[in-house]
């Protein structure tokens, strides 16, 4: 794991961060103040000339000691949901083991006891050695109680309603943290809340993530009923605005919460903080038309296909077929999964007669369905979760089967429930004709 | 093959069709006049006391001596087509080794040139040698030219443009005749006519065979551009009316032949009929409406379903997915073919992760994609050319993954081709939600 490079200069050194893909940050390093490998994932905390001290988790950008830098996400995922709450008292952070949303969470003095549970204790220790201004003393606080177990488990054995707020700070989801993205762990996030009580989570770059936020929103939206997103722009991460999602459980919007009360609750708790103020609150929750759209999330899109007057040579020829789908996948850029199926199991019935063939697709399917009856018609449906240009799949498999004419539509997956309430949401309908002469 | 049967007397023997499962009709046979196992199928004559002398192919009745029995198919499916056509003179019968169709064809005195089909030369032999009353000395007939093949491979090699008529006299698909079901042997039907040359195929039993008239009707239509149906009532084939389909290539719509026009040449060809007639052949037009209905005919269908809210351990089991699967199949009465494919192969993104799987049913499939994230939606498209009950389906998954909701549509395919054109044909829509307490 390359986290270290040399830049241009050979006698410099450089960390250079490629979460997102095919768009890299790099920060000039000072000093490689730890560098270890856990049981859980790689440790790295640096020196930088521009971020202060960082801690790198698995080759990420975590925090960074430098108040400026790190506030805009530990005060907004720590007080937003925190002063939502008229009286927190017992907390959960999941994650968290570099200490700063407890430091944020011990500023509210009604909180009498806050389990911080992070699989590696190792962040901790390496924290406190290394970066011990940035705790504000919280690892000391008798409120404090440390476990180093998975999130994922803890919450299992917590009884219900025992907590008034549930704080997810999490890395991003693969490695230690990916079972704090199943909805399996979001509904013992509501069992062990109480009534009134607060989740939040961070989700991501709303650029450069887009999926993270729908897809979490979307989650705790279900489970809890209602969900709001909220948003920062972190510093230390790259990507412009970052997300967070809060919910209550069987309570009001939390960012339906009155302006002269999140103030009067501001004060009342005499919150010392850099970056969050009740004006930030509330503008926080105040989304980008484009982002608020997003949030009516849907799952992936599934193409329809209807490919009339087919070249029967083709469509009963199972080499043809699997060529067909080999070459739709890497025109619309679709990694194929397994082996092609390619079965001729009609019955002698005008209707059902002809060849049908699977493919699964990361992480999806392409189904086919071949009438010879029906002058050779192709039944086909593309379903996927990643983005692809319809019209390009409808002019491909029209042409690649010789057909006279393609008729297709295009769904949402994830919105029939809105279906089923007004009409079938269509997003785009195509057509491919041959042209004659 | 069980094709003469002990009667409720040990002393008598009856002949019973079970053509179309589950229905059965039986008629006392005086005599087994023949009975032989040709290379291509099973061949009885029978003299039966209620049908005169039935030729019976492969355990199906293809036709009686008495003429009242079997001019309604013989004169339909020959005077129908060939009275659209002004002046037919070159003409190919598929199937017809019994000559019944030849038979009429030779009233029209303009034929000059008539090519017969049969893959099976031992069906005309043993109606000479046992019901030659019945063939009207069309097998002397000088411009009859018999051929001994397939006529799928048959009208591959006749030249473009060659006919004026073409008679598919055919079988009911299964057997010999399947490949005359299958649009390759349509399109070139449709290549060998001239411009204004004439189609007709006999399309079984409106009531009993419903997807055959349909399907039928879509091949042809789809090749020739417009098509018709007309019907008849046929008392040696049990099943209410029979339908034909009739298309010109290059013309007008044959149903839309004046009938000034169709009388005039009806008594300008001087044609002896028993069964047919001008008015006859107008009033076969006529369509019940739910026929007419029906010919807006459809593939299949495809209940696209939403189940939110999943028990999680029932989707991350590949086991409990495949007991899902085998139980759904039995409540809506599909037949599974090939094994279950359980796959858990989604990326550690929000949106993508979880397993997929798929079935293959008789004749189509039905496919799943489970997101763990979105609180554990299982997103499933059951696509199949059989009638079920979608509400049952939808209820049944809800219940069996333990779901809170399950929204789902309801797409008729094979009217893709309108969705596209105007908005998506739903059928229906259903919803199946959890009563909590």
């Amino acid at each position: 794991m390359p986290l270290i490079n040399y830049g241009k200069k050979r006698d410099e050194l450089w960390f250079i961060e490629n979460l997102h893909g095919n768009a890299e940050y790099a920060v000039k390093v000072n000093k490689v103040l730890t560098e270890e490998e856990s049981p859980f994932q790689h440790l790295q905390i640096f020196d930088t000339a521009r971020l202060g001290k960082i801690l790198v988790l698995d080759g990420i950008v975590q925090t960074s000691s430098v108040l400026e830098f790190s506030a805009p996400y530990g005060e907004m995922l720590a007080h937003v949901p925190l002063i939502s709450h008229p009286n927190p008292q017992r907390g959960l952070i999941i994650g968290g083991g570099d200490y700063e949303i407890a430091r944020e969470v011990f500023k509210h003095l009604s909180v009498e006891h806050l389990d911080l549970v992070d699989i590696d204790r190792r962040v901790g220790e390496l924290t406190l050695e290394h970066m011990s201004e940035f705790t504000g003393g919280a690892e000391k606080d008798s409120r404090l109680h440390v476990h180093s177990e998975d999130g994922a488990e803890f919450v299992k054995n917590v009884p219900n309603n025992h907590y008034d707020f549930v704080l997810i700070d999490s890395t991003d989801p693969g490695g230690p943290s990916t079972p704090l993205f199943n909805a399996r762990f979001i509904r013992n996030v509501y069992r062990i809340l109480k009534p009134g009580g607060i989740v939040a989570r961070q989700v991501g770059s709303l650029q450069f993530q887009p999926d993270e936020a729908p897809s979490n929103f979307r989650c705790i939206q279900s489970i809890f009923g209602e969900a709001s997103l909220y948003i920062s722009s972190i510093p230390i991460y790259w990507g412009g605005l970052f997300g967070f999602v809060i919910a209550v459980k069987s309570g009001a919007l939390a960012q339906n919460l009155d302006f002269s009360e999140i103030k009067s609750r501001f004060e009342a708790r005499n919150l010392d903080t850099i970056y969050y103020s009740p004006e930030i609150h509330q503008a926080a929750f105040l989304l980008p038309p484009y982002i608020k759209k997003r949030l009516e999330t849907v799952y992936g899109c599934e193409l329809i296909m209807e490919i009339e007057g087919c070249d029967l040579d083709i469509t009963d020829a199972e080499e043809r077929c699997k060529e067909f789908v080999e070459r739709l996948c890497e025109k619309i850029n679709m990694k194929r999964f397994g082996g092609f199926q390619y079965y001729n199991f009609g019955h002698a019935k005008s209707k059902t007669s002809g060849p049908s063939f699977v493919q699964l697709i990361e992480t999806s399917s392409i189904v086919g369905h071949v009438s010879n009856y029906w002058d050779g018609t192709l039944y086909l449906d593309l379903f996927t979760c990643k983005d692809f240009d319809p019209q390009v799949a409808v002019d491909f498999a029209r042409e690649f089967f010789g057909a006279r004419v393609a008729f297709s539509v295009f769904l949402e997956r994830g919105s029939v429930r809105n279906s089923a309430r007004k009409k079938l949401h269509v997003l785009g309908e195509f057509c491919s004709e041959r042209k004659n002469g």
